[in-house]
């Protein structure tokens, strides 16, 4: 296969762990990855890795939209041009998460029928398979019909990704009674109930997005991006309480200690970098977006993701689902 | 004092928990409790206490302006009513949420000058105080005046209820940025920066909520109600994949055991019941909406929580921050 363009200069981490998640992809998995950013930089790190130059870094804290526009030869844009110019597969960047879409977004152009691209969030359920949220932060504001179509590109990344034979998509709302909600919700309740290629469930709440009663949970990117960051603020809280309360005495320590092989799964199942990411469904080509915290195993697992996506031909059945719904 | 007129027919557990948690409170707090409600249903159970008879109740699912509108006698729309009529000083109820904020709003009347009132729900935050988040579910939609008023009602009650002498006011967006986000945040965080008697310390995300940065967030009601229960179904899933981890063996049992005293504190700070449940902000007198599936534990808070705010001249206090920011 192509390489999979990975931006070596994007996240909190970057290019160390990066490169270095690159590093285990290719040794672990026999992916290739061809890092793009600046070649005098990565020299020293890349060992065998090809390079594929670019001279800026959009940082984590820029204006995406300018960043995109001015720092034409960044890591980004030019990692996003090479998956458009068939010199890569997909695309991974960890760094900053707009100028990733914008970059996505203007160089790969929208797949055709399109109407908005949307990132897709594994959410992590104990003992199950993830729950897919869309959209995850793209569209502060969306449209019912826009709702209709990250439903059913949803539904076929749960599919594709995690083995979901026929994934049952909820539409985020404050109550199970279709007329609850803002008017978005109730029209896109209306829509979603006639939706091709979607088995609409009704409307789910808050609660329900961690459980086994839904696959895909489709809401506008404002509420979308807001779940996310509340949920993993959540989980970071009580894992933060919970080692508080386990080193409280030396007794409570050495009890913690014979739980390890019971609670290590747990944890490792509710750690972000365990799903490698975010994709951007509705772009022509595979954008993998990761945890701007990314590890070198977060960055291995996208890669990995990424690979799997373009394996299956996701790109092609977006199109396909798309084009049936319209 | 008044009695507290005390919906002994609302929630899952009523009267049985709900009727328990009222005679707790006249025995372990002194308060006075009259419980609403049909009095021949009630008279087994209510020993000493009165009861204020009301011959309906309406359902937990049923649709709360219609229940309210034709039930006039029913108990959530009496108790409603004993507030109004000067022979309650506050209402508490388990019950349909959307009949207890319609009961309250109808018979008590709004506060001179607010334009919406406003759920608003203590987050727990371990190790601290809680966060007031509001509105968490009277407004699915709103303007950017009426976050205002949130904002300085949610200011009022962070400082009579939990005793945070200047609580910093955030408000939810998708980052930090002032332009990030929808329209009706763009325009209430201008709107904020200059408001009277509001400590606004700007955006804040969804991870921030549990954390010891903000002690009030302040967003509109279909975003906070789906946040609340986002923060509910994570903080469940966690502690049912914990007890599972917890009985996966009879080591891991054992160490669990151990780990109790440690545990215990946390589990009940992390607690709903502990709250006594949310208040709605704006009404013309004191209205405490408990969980549906309160305790009689739950109940006895709440009932404390209602004396406190009364004797505290809530309303007093609303009413004087919301005249200043006219």
């Amino acid at each position: 296969m192509l390489p999979v363009a990975l931006d070596a200069m994007g996240g909190d981490k970057a290019p160390g762990e990066v490169v270095a998640g690159a590093q285990r992809a290719v040794a672990e998995l026999g992916v290739p990855v061809v890092l793009v950013g600046p070649s005098a930089q990565l020299a020293p790190l890349a060992g065998e890795l090809p390079v594929l130059e670019a001279g800026e870094v959009i940082a984590m804290d820029e204006d995406p939209a300018q960043g995109v526009r001015r720092k034409k030869d960044s890591s980004l844009v030019r990692a996003a041009e090479a998956v458009r110019d068939g010199k890569a597969s997909a695309m991974v960047s960890a760094g900053n998460t707009g100028a990733t879409m914008a970059s996505a977004l203007l160089r790969m152009g929208r797949i055709r029928g399109v109407s908005r691209p949307a990132i897709a969030t594994p959410i992590p359920v104990p003992g199950s398979t993830p729950t897919i949220l869309l959209d995850a932060g793209a569209n502060a504001e969306c449209q019912p019909e826009w709702l209709v179509q990250f439903a059913q590109m949803g539904s076929v990344y749960a599919r594709e990704r995690f083995g979901v034979a026929e994934p049952r998509v909820g539409l985020l709302s404050i109550g199970e009674e279709a007329a609850k909600g803002t008017p978005l919700v109730k029209e896109t309740h209306q829509l979603l109930a006639s939706a091709p290629g979607v088995r609409f469930v009704g409307n789910v709440e808050g609660r329900d997005i961690m459980s086994t009663d839904v696959d895909v949970v489709v809401t506008d990117g404002f509420t979308g991006n807001v779940v996310l960051k509340t949920m993993e603020g959540t989980v970071r809280r009580l894992i933060e309480a919970l080692l508080t309360a386990f080193g409280s005495s030396p007794q409570a320590e050495a009890a913690a200690q014979q739980l390890l092989p019971a609670l290590t799964p747990l944890y490792q199942s509710m750690d972000p970098d365990t799903y490698g990411g975010a994709m951007l469904l509705g772009v022509d080509g595979v954008c993998i977006i990761s945890h701007g915290s990314s590890s070198a195993r977060a960055i291995l697992n996208a890669i990995a993701v990424a690979r799997e996506m373009v394996e299956a031909d996701l790109v092609g059945r977006l199109r396909a689902a798309v084009a049936q719904g319209a």
